[in-house]
């Protein structure tokens, strides 16, 4: 089969793979619909984070199931399933407390012979405790998409919201207008926030900023993002901060923008982030975050984009197929594209 | 009047300072019955924090309120009052919010021309803020040194706890067995945790940590801790780890045995923390934590002891007067005692 394959940093091509199949009784093979680009595989593309020479890459997709192993109970051939990033058992003490990208048996796709997502068909390991089902059929491309982005970015940017206890009421910042952040803002209206203030100077992103429920953009960074949200927040600071980036800056961002008492929500993987532990301790800010429990926001995700009532398959803006591949990743590394969807069966 | 001077490194000393007398309407001065030595000030005693030489010390304390400002409301001539460790107006955004520590207006005892704790008299800025009355009368010196923690210690305890997000049924360790980390078993009870694991290799300390609700008492440190801890909990890690201390090695400990998803409540001030970004990241472990707002923590603690439910005060464990203030330190810097409490004067 077809399969995205990382060659180093800035290389990754279309190669070979052995068609998947199943090697353990929890196991599914998933055909492969669609797929995507991740802010993470950006950092390995760029060469900043450690990834295996040679090995598939993606942890984002949706597709239909083609077989299942004998154990599996909870998901049937023809199924149209979408994996979150990280498979999980689903029964492990930190499953069960809904920290399933902590699961002790769980995993990342691309890695310990594991398929990439980034590929026609992937062989799921413990696939009950791994894919969601989707119910109903005939379900458009707009509708497609957005279950696309359940499987991490907006698993992700609500991680960030619900890490920083956002709250009906609250008045939310938002550092990063990348996917994450953009789904970070559907995040945090969602869970009721009345001011959401985006740091953005491109007008794609803040146009769609807005359409997600921004109410305020500021283009400035730095220590003059900081006064200019301070001067929003009559000097009080903003009672969640979302930092959705992973780099020292935007931390430093959300760190000096959070009121006293309030959480940093961080989900971007961190480089070279650096806390200076006695300013934020006297100041009372907490910091919370890391992989998102994809898996287990799911379900509750899902509906919301089942009922129509969020729209983050939004986020894509550029469209290609698994030949395609390398350019989906130049677009995305060049800033042309907030995320680059992956067009590569169908339902 | 007499009170305790910081002299520089190891030395405190019995001095003399003018009768504090009303210079704002919103002030009140109050004749102090009970004050008492915080870890926070034997940082400064170490010269660990720096400090001015020449200044009065001590920020916890209790009195009988002698004078009011003619603004002054809820606070009257002969109330028995509580002083948390920070003065506030109880007006300002962060008070609104429950963070008294950050209010706008406040302050520490014994900076900028506010006298400190331990000595006969203090005049109490914001004293409608600040100051919490006790009702009734008659109490007892046991009860008496009980509302005194309320100033600082147990309200400490509890704000780690609470940044913990402490709830029912919850398995929760406590890294530091000083005064601190002894209010922090109490606090964690009083919110409703299960199993408490308490760090101590001191028998008055274990013996105390178990009558305040410890369930399991440890001797080991570092490492050993760390698998000690992870042992006791099926290699899970705790619901909440509570870091008592301010040193590094305890933040490492806390950090370890701290289970996915779960947050590092902190309030020992910090002395060379480092976060170790990346490694909390990935395990979802969060960091909440400060100066306590100990006056919003008042009222439900105060009713607490007034009811006999919980008994910080017996954390002291030493007791002398103002002319010992010397003595009162040097117990408390050679770990002979948990915590020194300085009769000053009487109801």
């Amino acid at each position: 089969m077809k399969a995205a394959i990382f060659q180093g940093k800035g290389a990754i091509v279309t190669g070979e793979r052995p068609d998947p199949t199943i090697k353990n009784p929890t196991d599914a093979v998933v055909r492969v619909v669609l797929a995507c680009v991740c802010g993470s595989d950006l950092w390995s593309y760029r060469g900043e984070s450690a990834y295996p020479v040679g090995n598939p890459i993606g942890h984002e997709f949706l597709g239909v199931v083609e077989d299942v192993g004998e154990s599996v109970q909870t998901i049937a051939r023809g199924d149209l399933v979408i994996a979150p990033f990280f498979y999980s058992d689903g029964t492990c003490p930190h499953c069960r407390a809904g920290i399933t990208s902590a699961c002790v048996a769980g995993g990342i796709w691309g890695i310990n012979d594991v398929d990439g997502g980034q590929g026609e068909a992937v062989r799921v390991p413990l696939a009950d405790g791994t894919l969601v089902k989707v119910p109903g059929s005939g379900h458009s491309d707009e509708m497609l998409a957005s279950f696309l982005t359940l499987s991490d970015v907006m698993g992700t940017g609500h991680h960030a919201a619900v890490s920083a206890g956002v709250k009906e009421g609250d008045t939310v910042a938002v550092v990063g207008d990348g996917a994450v952040g953009l789904c970070a803002i559907i995040a945090a209206k969602r869970l009721g926030a009345e001011r959401i203030i985006a740091l953005s100077r491109n007008p794609a992103r803040q146009k769609l900023a807005q359409a997600f429920g921004a109410t305020d953009i500021l283009t400035e960074r730095g220590n003059e993002a900081n006064e200019a949200v301070l001067k929003l927040t009559d000097n009080v600071g903003v009672d969640a901060a979302l930092e959705c980036v992973g780099t020292n800056e935007a931390m430093q961002t959300a760190l000096a923008i959070a009121r006293p008492g309030s959480i940093v929500g961080y989900v971007g993987i961190p480089h070279g982030v650096e806390i200076p532990v006695p300013r934020i301790f006297f100041r009372n800010i907490g910091l919370h975050g890391g992989p998102a429990p994809a898996r287990a926001y799911l379900p509750e995700l899902l509906d919301d984009v089942l009922e129509g009532r969020i729209h983050p398959g939004r986020v894509f803006d550029f469209t290609t197929d698994l030949d395609g591949i390398a350019e989906a990743y130049a677009a995305m590394d060049e800033r042309r594209a907030i995320k680059s969807l992956v067009k590569v069966g169908t339902v």
